[in-house]
């Protein structure tokens, strides 16, 4: 977590947010990252999503398994899903989502959109042609050489 | 949405998962994605992440304001989130997160880790050294010349 602070500070000066992210495996740092949303121009490149990538690309693997993230601000819910994916086994983290909203960086609203039904959001989400679409999964359901996750 | 469903079936011979998106701005298709997880070894390249890295850039952006996402399956929360960051107007979606279980992608897990409290989620999360990192977030909030989103 050490290593996560320093990055976090360090990125205020590189135009990025307040915000560091180290993944460890077996007791080593394999992948860093911050928050490169402004720089990059990338809305995704939040510093866990950056440093997953990185660890990803380090073990030639999209599994994180026996891996442990520390990220200096608990995951927005991106991160949080992204770490789901990622199958990371544990995680630490230091500024709660409540120090984040006080700088503003709030992500609670997206955090509440979850518990609302589709037709509630603040985003519209239409449903059309799910008909024509299912034939891609009949497809994937009928491949016998995929590679599952 | 017809664009989307054809990447979605392409991406089936390409390795991939079948999960296709474009975005749109003013009518025209100005990104598209689809799902590159296992080929590209990324956990995060779902199809609507990889369109809106793409539209950003295109648009040399990081706030998508005007433009509609098409995915030919109900976003999952990783995606949702992104789309909530980069601030697009409006979703379009085919298949449902139902159907997306019936072969295997089943996202309902890291759905209902939203709704429990963070000592009861399937991931440990344990929080530490929060008063270190709080500097971080000093220095952001005293910094005159941030770019903020």
């Amino acid at each position: 977590m050490k290593r996560a602070i320093e990055l976090s500070i360090e990125n205020i000066n590189k135009g990025g947010g307040p915000f560091g992210c180290v993944i460890i495996k077996d007791n080593k740092i394999i992948a860093e990252g911050s928050n490169k949303v402004t720089p990059t121009k990338d809305p995704t490149a939040h510093g866990e999503i950056v440093a997953i990538r990185a660890a990803c690309k380090k073990l030639d693997n999209f599994n994180l398994k026996g891996c442990e993230l520390y990220s200096t601000c608990e995951p927005c819910p991106m991160c949080l899903s992204a770490i789901y994916w990622a199958r990371i086994d544990k995680i630490y983290y230091a500024n709660t989502r409540e120090d984040a909203k006080k700088i503003d960086f709030d992500d609670s609203l997206i955090y509440s959109e979850f518990s609302k039904n589709i037709d509630e959001r603040k985003i519209p989400m239409i449903q059309i042609m799910r008909n024509e679409a299912l034939k891609a999964f009949e497809l994937w359901d009928k491949k016998t050489d995929k590679v599952k996750y």
